[in-house]
C-alpha cells in the first residue's frame, strides 16, 4: 500500500458567500469547517493519512488563533498558500514524496463520508488518477456572452467532486505545467498531462459549500445524522 | 393580470428511483410526491392556479385510490399522458387557452416555495418564457463515448429548474414542432421556436427527486422546516 497523504487547499476567500470571513472558517454546527473537512482524514480511518494544509496569512492566523483557544493538538502541515488554488496545490505537492498516494480535497466540503474516503484511496492503488462524479438530472443550458442561452444534451455531462486521488508522481508531473484559469481542480491538470482518468461515483451529500444556502443545507443535513 | 395555469407531466416511470412504484407516488413526509406538489399551486397561493395533470393509466389508477381512500376533493384536471414527457405536455397544452400564463412544473420538484412560484408568475406577466436556473459551481466534465472525458469550463454553464413560465400562445405554438429527445424541458422546446427566454435565479432547495439520496435528502429538509 502507498503512503497516504491529502492537501486541503483553504486559501479562498468565498466571495459568494456573502460573510466577512472565509468560507472556511464560518461555523457549521458550531465548528469552522476547515475543523469538520481535516477531522475526516485525521480521524476514524482505518489508515493514517498525512495532511497538507496550504493557507493564505490572514486565514493562518484565525485558524492558529482557533486552535489556541480550543487547545487543539492536530497533526497537520500548515504551508504558504499561493496565488490561486493552482498555485496552492503546487506549492503543497514540494511535501509529498514520490510513490505515494495524494488525495485533493476541497476544504468547503465537509460531508464526505469516510467510507467514501477509504474507497477512493483503495481505486488509487488501482489507477493513477481517481475522480468522483454525479450525473447531471437537471437540464442543462449554455449562456453565450450576449445573454442569450442554448440547450445543452445533458446526458455527458458529469459534476465533479473531491477527494481526487492520484499517484503522486504523476500529480507533482502534471503541476509542471503552466498555470491556466481553466483549471477549476486536479482533474483537469491531470488530463492536460495526458493522463487517463478513472471516473468513479460520488456521493449526494458530499456538497460544496459557495452560497449561504448550501451552508444551511449542511447544517440541516449535520442535524439528521441518519444519512451522513 | 393573465390568467394562470400549471401543467404538472406525472407519467414518469423513474427508473433510476429503484422502487417499485412511480417515484411520484412515493411517500415523503408520509404523503406522495404528486400530492405535495400539487399542493403548492392549489393552496397558500395570492391567485388562483388551474391545474393539468397529465399521467398515464397506470399512475391515473394509483392516484385515483389515494385520493378516495383519502377523501380528497382536489382542484385539477387530469388528463392522459403521452409517450413523453413532451407528448404528455402537448396534450395537456389543449386545455389551456391562449391570452394566458401558463407554468410547466416537474411532479418530482416538491420542494419548491411558493414565493418562487409567485416571482416565477409575476415575471411571466413581462416576458414571453421565464426559465429558473442556477449557476455550475462544481467542476464540470464531459464524457466521451470511449469513456475519455474532458474538462469544460463551467462559467457559462446552468443548471435549468421548474417552473417555466410561459405566456400560452408561446408555448402552444412552439409545442407545434416535431418531437426531439432532446427535448428534456420546455425551455429547450420554446428556445426551438426562436423565442428568446428570460433566465432568472432558481433555488437551491428545489431539487428534482431522482435518486434515492435525492429522496432522503427531501425528507430531511422537510423536517427541517425552517429553511423551506
Amino acid at each position: 500500500m502507498r503512503e497516504r497523504y491529502v492537501i486541503i487547499p483553504a486559501g479562498g476567500s468565498g466571495r459568494r458567500m456573502g460573510a466577512d470571513i472565509p468560507k472556511q472558517m464560518l461555523r457549521l454546527g458550531g465548528v469552522p469547517v476547515l475543523r469538520r473537512t481535516l477531522d475526516l482524514f485525521t480521524t476514524g480511518l482505518p489508515f493514517e493519512v498525512h495532511v497538507i494544509i496550504p493557507v493564505n496569512p490572514s486565514i493562518k492566523s484565525m485558524w492558529v488563533e482557533y486552535c489556541r483557544s480550543e487547545g487543539l493538538m492536530l497533526r497537520y502541515i500548515l504551508v504558504p498558500g499561493g496565488m490561486t488554488r493552482f498555485h496552492s496545490v503546487r506549492k503543497a505537492l514540494g511535501y509529498v514524496p514520490d510513490g505515494a498516494l495524494v488525495a485533493v480535497h476541497d476544504a468547503v466540503r465537509p460531508l464526505v463520508r469516510r467510507e467514501d474516503i477509504v474507497r477512493l484511496y483503495d481505486e488509487g492503488e488501482k489507477w493513477p488518477a481517481v475522480v468522483p462524479v454525479l450525473p447531471v438530472t437537471d437540464s442543462m443550458r449554455l449562456v453565450a456572452p450576449d445573454g442569450s442561452s442554448s440547450m445543452v444534451a445533458r446526458d455527458g455531462y458529469r459534476l465533479v467532486q473531491t477527494p481526487q486521488v492520484f499517484h503522486s508522481e504523476v500529480l507533482k508531473n502534471a503541476y509542471r505545467t503552466a498555470f491556466s484559469p481553466e483549471f477549476t481542480d486536479d482533474a483537469s491538470v491531470v488530463e492536460k498531462a495526458g493522463v487517463p482518468l478513472h471516473l468513479c461515483p460520488g456521493n449526494r451529500f458530499n456538497i460544496k459549500l459557495t452560497t449561504p444556502e448550501d451552508m444551511a443545507l449542511a447544517e440541516t443535513l449535520l442535524r439528521a445524522k441518519t444519512i451522513l
